[in-house]
């Protein structure tokens, strides 16, 4: 039977806890660095775990640079010792001054920035020029996904804009996929080299500069091209969702959210104490699966409890501990300050989701 | 123009940040106190705010008894002054464990907790046996919501047991009645005298026992019996959903997120910093309303970012300020390790959302 989940310890925990299997995160990262086969072409988000204690296996294994969503997560990154931090969004007021406080913190860190304006672009450069220090952006591309960037036939234009700032230096060219989410690999690569063909044609135009591209589902399309950065997240932990979705890929799942039967309603029904304020609840019912219960089928969800349905609710006692692969781990980690840490097949203590909170000092 | 919500000091906040409005807070507190009009019969949960400022402004407003659903909330409440403490929730195993150290921390604090099921009920009673204290025990009844609970019909079955339990004291009935969700006042009576009428008549049998009845939809029902206590809980932030919904009840929207435009997309399209990691996002798009821009629609979801259609984005600038009313405030609240306080129009400090994390000592 393929219980990996179980470890000596559960009945110590409370649930609902969120539990990391440090084997299989080492397994992840392995399995990443083989892909793009040199690390600096590896550039992980860590929005997925926020968790230094993961940056630190990350960097032990190799890995240099790191990609980012906000100001905590830089923080967190800069304390780790991570040595090359983007920040994957366009600073404007508060969190440019932000940023240049890190900036100025972590001397020995590369930190850089997305822009897609001129405007905001011009206000970092005079906030830079402020702080003493000259900030690496990179042109945040806008390839179809329509959430931020700017279109690439405007890039040029940005691209002077930012040549043009004393204290801002070009670093390269940004593209986030995320709209492009075929499993099929044919088709992947066919709509990532449609949608990429105008961002690698500007790299042209720019003189061979950098680029960084896609994030979990094309990492394997742009992981072959070897002349990209690719930022895949979900890889260190995977999850439900990616595992039915992308069945290719070499991840295999590191996370898991431990919960209780807390109470037995009826023939069919029971109750766990996997609410939405702890199980990401973006996308629709059911939002995870139970790995030792596969006839579990989720049917309710409120704050604290998640109602499930099963053949024969008489199984069942109060207490039974469940194992959940959830839909989508990463807003699932950010609802805990800790993981619980199994390793040869034992609780070996907890990691804190180090940026789960929105101001860690700055 | 109606701008309550704007406030001097907004800009030395980044975003997103969740905003507490303590005169309307306080405005909350007291006309829901006015709608039971003795405050013993007002029984407030807690897990709407987490927030043990807002349970100090209570306790100075006359309200003693409060309920909560985790151990994290129980032992805020009880650091934080509340003399009577309900865990609606059925504690087993670790739970069980948990409740019973706060229970002999807190010796002048009356915590109490539910049960549904016979064998529970006697294993709680050996672990009170074993710390030598006397538990109070709700029976916790399903009254249609099938969640938790006991039916009625097989609740003296559970009274009897509980009451031959030497370290439970058996405290009353607790029934919560969230699949009634009308918002006609006449119907919603209607319903709620169908639903609460087993419970009465078990009430009867049991001697005329305390009876904890319903939530916030509910809350005017049950509010004008006068002989059973009330535990509503959005009451003190209030949110859009039950805006819209129970346009009756007299509670004014006290809590906001403020978010900021991190992109112009297109002519039709910015990009907001309120993702799904920092609004509640268990319901269907929209998940807000942006109160300084009626005209804008949320349109996407992710992580980190929230793009938003409007007729003209050229009338919008990077690090534009937007205040957002979530539908659902309470999830929403647990994703923000503080709320900025506003009063008197301005900033005035911060106050942890001290109930965020699964475990605060205990």
């Amino acid at each position: 039977m393929d219980d990996w989940y179980r470890f000596d310890g559960a009945e110590t925990l409370d649930t609902p806890a969120l539990l990391f299997y440090k084997e299989r995160i080492a397994a992840n990262i392995a399995a990443a660095l083989r892909m793009v086969r040199e690390p600096a072409l590896l550039r992980p988000h860590v929005k997925t775990h926020k968790c230094a204690d993961i940056v630190r296996m990350m960097t032990a294994a190799g890995i240099s640079k790191f990609k980012c969503a906000t100001i905590a997560e830089a923080e967190m990154l800069g304390a780790a010792g991570a040595p090359d931090v983007l920040l994957a969004y366009q600073p404007a007021g508060s969190k440019a001054l932000r940023l240049l406080t890190l900036v100025r913190r972590f001397p020995d860190v590369r930190f850089s920035c997305l822009v897609d304006d001129t405007e905001t672009a011009a206000a970092l450069d005079a906030h830079c020029a402020a702080a003493g220090v000259t900030l690496d952006v990179w042109l945040d591309l806008n390839v179809g996904q329509n959430r931020t960037g700017v279109v690439p036939h405007r890039a040029p234009a940005l691209a002077a804009a930012v040549q043009s700032c004393r204290s801002l230096r070009l670093a390269g060219l940004h593209a986030y996929d995320g709209h492009i989410t075929t499993a099929d690999p044919v088709e992947c690569r066919r709509q990532v080299d449609d949608a990429f063909a105008p961002v690698f044609a500007l790299r042209k135009e720019l003189d061979g500069i950098a680029v960084i591209a896609g994030g979990s589902p094309t990492f394997p399309c742009h992981a072959g091209r070897g002349d990209v950065e690719c930022s895949p997240g979900t890889f260190a932990l995977w999850d439900g969702s990616y595992q039915r979705t992308y069945p290719d890929q070499p991840f295999v799942p590191a996370a898991l959210l431990m919960t209780s039967v807390v109470s037995v309603v009826n023939t069919s029904l029971f109750c766990t104490d996997l609410g939405h304020k702890s199980v990401a609840s973006e996308g629709p019912i059911p939002r995870l699966r139970f790995v030792n219960a596969p006839e579990a089928m989720q049917s309710g969800h409120s704050e604290e409890h998640m109602v499930v349905t099963v053949p024969d609710a008489s199984k069942y006692r109060i207490g039974d501990r469940l194992y959940a692969m959830p839909n989508h781990i990463c807003p699932s980690v950010s609802m805990y300050e800790r993981a619980a840490v199994v390793s040869g097949g034992r609780l070996a203590g907890e990691w804190p989701i180090t940026a789960r909170d929105k101001r860690l000092t700055v």
